[in-house]
């Protein structure tokens, strides 16, 4: 699966580790301006379940050189973020072309290589708006495409996808094994402490007020 | 377009640059025993046709993080590349899982980064025997994903899914700007002369005898 360290794909691995299922974590680093970060939350999240003795297998890749032209305010080549909502045309600047394709395309090949059945994305219904890449119908379609190009091996899967960020939640503290929110890291800036300003902090803040929770991390 | 330096995509992009089409060409290293051969054939290609002032625009792109984990013979990491024809079971054992999804995801986002229409792909029918990933089935699903992917932006073509490597040859040949075969490297073991005893050289070879031509690059 992909692991970005954010509350929505730490929250997929939860679910997975409590099926019983071991999970193969994928994090890939692309020259975005919150890459550094998200690979610590990364490498926490993995201690963290790996201490409890759960099957989780981190696989930490590469991919600035692939991104390198690519065009996006998401990329540390990009300009500055945009804060406010998500809603709003401003968080369109922080698409980067084909990322959920390229980042899954890669996870259905290793998952061939090591006969792994699911290649599983933690997308959910709040990320469809602006992101082309994140749609139901997108992910059918590659589905489809991945099934035919790896001679009916491999399915990808994307659980959360009719989720909201709170239902998310909801889900993740149902779980027996708590899931480590405090370790995970949402915020698309390029600093250590979270902004609590852009789409992704703000939404994330709104689901944990909606669940009558405080999220544990720190705010600037 | 993908750009191995192999003759079939070099063929292709003669054919777009007599079309008038500038074209971004890119090769990939992905641990592949072949590809520091490959990348020098690239990068004589994309020199032979700057020298002739066509539009030709090179990116290389590192992929060896991404493909670190992948299992094939065809990598360094791997056995020996077997010898004899494609048509032999042995030949499986040179897939490499998810490697043209791979490959034209990523260009699919350059694409829309750089806003170019299509993404081209040098695959043909001899291809389709032994991999997946080289069906029209799969270009066809796999259009459709990117399609979707990418707010009907970008389209992926296969021009030469249905040719032979021998009417491939014949295109080529019939193009005004000669193509430089005499640059292009096919064979798939990690030895800078071409050994004409894989599948991949054997193919080559005969391509040439079916067309009544010598093959201009030299073999062990």
């Amino acid at each position: 699966m992909g692991l970005s360290g954010g509350m929505d794909s730490v929250t997929l691995l939860g679910i997975f580790l409590e099926q019983g299922y071991e999970v193969h974590c994928c994090n890939f680093y692309y020259g975005a301006k919150h890459n550094q970060y998200e690979k610590v939350a990364f490498a926490q999240v993995i201690e963290y379940y790996q201490s409890k003795n759960l099957p989780v297998i981190p696989h930490s890749i590469d991919l600035s050189a692939a991104f390198s032209d690519f065009k996006s305010n998401l990329l540390l080549s990009g300009e500055a973020i945009p804060e406010g909502h998500y809603e709003e045309e401003s968080m369109r600047l922080t698409v980067v072309p084909g990322r959920n394709l390229i980042f899954t395309s890669i996870m259905a090949g290793l998952a061939e290589s090591i006969e792994a059945d699911y290649v599983a994305l933690g997308v959910h219904s709040g990320d469809h708006h602006i992101y082309p890449d994140c749609r139901d119908e997108f992910i059918k379609a590659l589905n489809y495409a991945v099934y035919l190009g790896s001679d009916q091996k491999v399915k990808i899967i994307a659980p959360l996808i009719n989720d909201t960020k709170t239902s998310i939640l909801e889900k993740g503290f149902a779980l027996l094994t708590p899931i480590p929110y405090h370790l995970t890291r949402t915020c698309y800036k390029n600093q250590g402490v979270s902004c609590g300003k852009c789409g992704s902090c703000r939404e994330r803040l709104e689901a944990f007020e909606n669940i009558g929770k405080t999220d544990p991390i720190k705010y600037e």
